[in-house]
């Protein structure tokens, strides 16, 4: 009976087979110049911005991928691999720059996000582990600052790690959503790991298990009489809101937190919910609603002034329920100082070593231009040195700075584009110089190819 | 800079904090009789039945859940919970039963996959784990048996690594998949834990460094002369097959394994490889065909006889792209000896212990009858006991077994909701004391409650 978890001491072999089948080529090859790889997504109406994000982790990563004993010794009995090869694995070390976007700065299609530049073999082995951290990582991020985008100065709160994909998706549900501007989690562990506020009420099996609301409130605001939230939905929520006043006239709580809707007409449940609180006294009793939230919901319900004040957010932004996976692809755009493309397809890839040059009119964007990194745009630079030569030259903000920061990023999204009903697509522009190589570079690669 | 992992040292602190908070009102009420809880899915039209999967791990979960002493301090440094309290949980085992349908196993909405039997304190805080585990691995396992049932014979690779929502998410895409009667996996780690074969071919930055399809393909096929799978469509695929052809012949390869194609019109481009191989004599190549591939576009392409031999399926099953989420719970329904159910919504729940009894007629699943755990049905009892008392008392099958099972199971289901595009729903049929009881119950809490 096993549950193999992946952590520090076997992420190495959390990887494609492919990527070490093909970096053993290049070894044979003595092919190991400098490769440059782009992280990007393709347009996708549905999210027409993105929140830059997991790159703490991707740096955890390619600053501590070893491969052990352990793995060498499966690898070997896979008799795919040569003893050399494995030798070089065993010392493998990330040796390379990383350029990237910083967390919660908003990202559109097409622009690197994460730029990889380092021997060909380092480059290609990190591969699948780099687009397992981010895409997950960036998708929770965006669905998370959607959510804030029409939350009205609401609070948000992470109720997702029951239906994340898994443990480790749990925990970035926690990080990113707070990135994106959740207030609080109800993961513990994440709670502890990245020191974000704790949040929780009470299911409906406790107040079954009483049997009776008015006992299970009770017994409840017993242990935690300044930090209750009852949940009245159980049997009849009208009633379940009066027995819960009940509760707190008769113990005398001061500082009752407020009451929880999980279920049923949402809008007029919060009014009539408001009502008798307000009536009974209770105006600082909040109201906090639960079950099947996203920022589709939240938005209709806000619009209608329902008096709502804090919202858990589960399966819809654990899973980014609407978009849960993007268009991303991890592209070798150059190569020993050669731009790179592929062709095939009518999707298009942007050859050689890039940076996004961000513009603003009255402190929104007004546009971005992807150019050929050595470009002297004026700008505001996007991609910045993370990683020199295999070492951190660029400290990781702490995780409330970026909180921060992304709240603040939001301003600064055109208005059309930020409307989470918004059907346009924002790309950057394409610099002369750019546009040149690309050219010279279908060229070279029709001639070489024919 | 840090990735909290998640392990068996922390996954105890993997929970909501409410399953803590009412886990402390428990302890301090002394209400800690024996809990019944059902984890059970709702009807969902687009996935008329189900696969069980992830039991495995849940009970390895449940056999080695441990409050250490740092995550005592953790919850120490909350102020939530008392001393007394917390020296329960440091003691904490789970010391109940669990009844499960194994592995492998066809289930429909409203039957209990998982029935946890513990006390009422032991079966709260296992909650949020227990779905988070389960959840993934049955959307996984039964994504894969829905390509698996269309795939006439054809083999199936998970590629789903890099596009899984984290690390976990990876692992559990290859298991489960497997289960669902995939034949392999790329992810290197779970071919090592679980034991699986590992496929992997090239990828098009392979080509694009070298630049060449020839030099690419050679390189490649001198390091793995008979395992080389060339992937043939990153400049023009028509002319990259031909390519492929002629390194086979310069080297004269044997055993050559085949090419992949990953772009363009798969029905047309695979035949006219099928073709391009065959005249050179290349009949045991096989055409391997990956992108955006799903259930739906497999049938598609062997209903007008694409000659596939062999699909990388990435995307879409490792995220279950259709239905990323089920309508699952994990519900109260019995406590102390008496059946509990929840009145509030529409959604009902069936209270009490339960079993489920399957009838076949020819070999095909007839109805199932869901029942009150001691009534005697003739039919298979789908439910049975994996750990009583905290200990494992049925051995969990190899995933090689399980595989075999399920897909054995495959042959079981009724043909119109084994159709991928079913739009019908399979529901148990209650019998008459479960129906009893569900009127008692109500009765009972609308009496209580008024």
């Amino acid at each position: 009976m096993k549950y193999p978890f992946v952590n520090e001491d076997n992420m190495a072999l959390l990887t494609d087979l492919y990527e070490l089948t093909m970096a053993q080529v290049y070894f044979k090859e003595n092919m190991n110049k400098t490769a440059v790889f782009d992280f990007y997504t393709r347009p996708d109406k549905r999210r027409p911005y993105l929140v830059s994000a997991g790159l703490e982790q991707l740096l955890y990563y390619l600053q501590n991928i070893r491969f052990s004993s352990e793995h060498i010794d499966f690898l070997k009995s896979t008799k795919k691999f040569s003893d050399d090869f494995l030798d070089y694995l065993r010392d493998f070390r990330f040796s390379g720059n990383v350029y990237g976007v910083e967390e919660g700065q908003i990202v559109f299609p097409n622009e690197p996000i994460v730029q990889i530049e380092a021997p060909l073999i380092e480059a290609q082995i990190i591969e699948t582990f780099l687009i397992n951290t981010l895409q997950i990582s960036i998708l929770i991020a965006t669905k998370a600052l959607r959510c804030y985008s029409v939350a009205k100065g609401t609070d948000l709160v992470d109720f997702g790690l029951r239906r994340a994909h898994g443990t480790d998706a749990g925990m970035k549900t926690a990080r990113n959503s707070f990135i994106g501007g959740f207030v609080g989690t109800s993961n513990v562990l994440a709670g502890k790991e990245y020191n974000i506020r704790l949040y929780g009420t009470m299911a409906h099996s406790f107040i079954l298990a009483f049997g009776d609301e008015e006992k299970a409130f009770e017994a409840f605001a017993k242990q935690y009489p300044e930090g209750s939230v009852f949940l009245v939905d159980t049997f009849d929520t009208i009633e379940g809101i009066k027995k819960a006043i009940k509760v707190v006239k008769n113990l005398k709580l001061k500082n009752f937190k407020g009451i929880r809707l999980d279920s049923g007409d949402i809008l007029y449940l919060s009014k009539e919910a408001r009502k008798l609180l307000d009536e009974a006294g209770l105006t600082e009793a909040k109201i906090f609603v639960s079950g099947g939230i996203n920022e589709y919901k939240i938005k209709e319900l806000l619009d209608q002034n329902a008096p709502i004040d804090a919202w858990g957010v589960g399966t819809e932004l654990a899973v980014s329920a609407d978009v849960p996976y993007l268009d991303c692809a991890y592209k070798l755009v150059e190569y020993d100082g050669k731009p790179k493309m592929k062709l095939s397809t009518k999707k298009i890839t942007y050859p050689a070593k890039k940076q996004v040059f961000r513009y603003y009119k009255d402190g929104v964007i007004e546009k971005d231009i992807l150019a050929l990194y050595d470009e002297a745009f004026e700008g505001e630079k996007l991609l910045t040195l993370f990683i020199k030569d295999g070492k951190l030259v660029k400290s990781v903000p702490s995780l409330e700075e970026i909180r921060l920061k992304t709240i603040k990023n939001l301003s600064k999204i055109p208005q059309n584009i930020k409307d989470i009903y918004s059907n346009e697509i924002f790309l950057p522009q394409i610099s002369k110089k750019l546009e040149n190589t690309i050219e010279q570079t279908i060229k070279a690669l029709k001639g070489e190819n024919r």
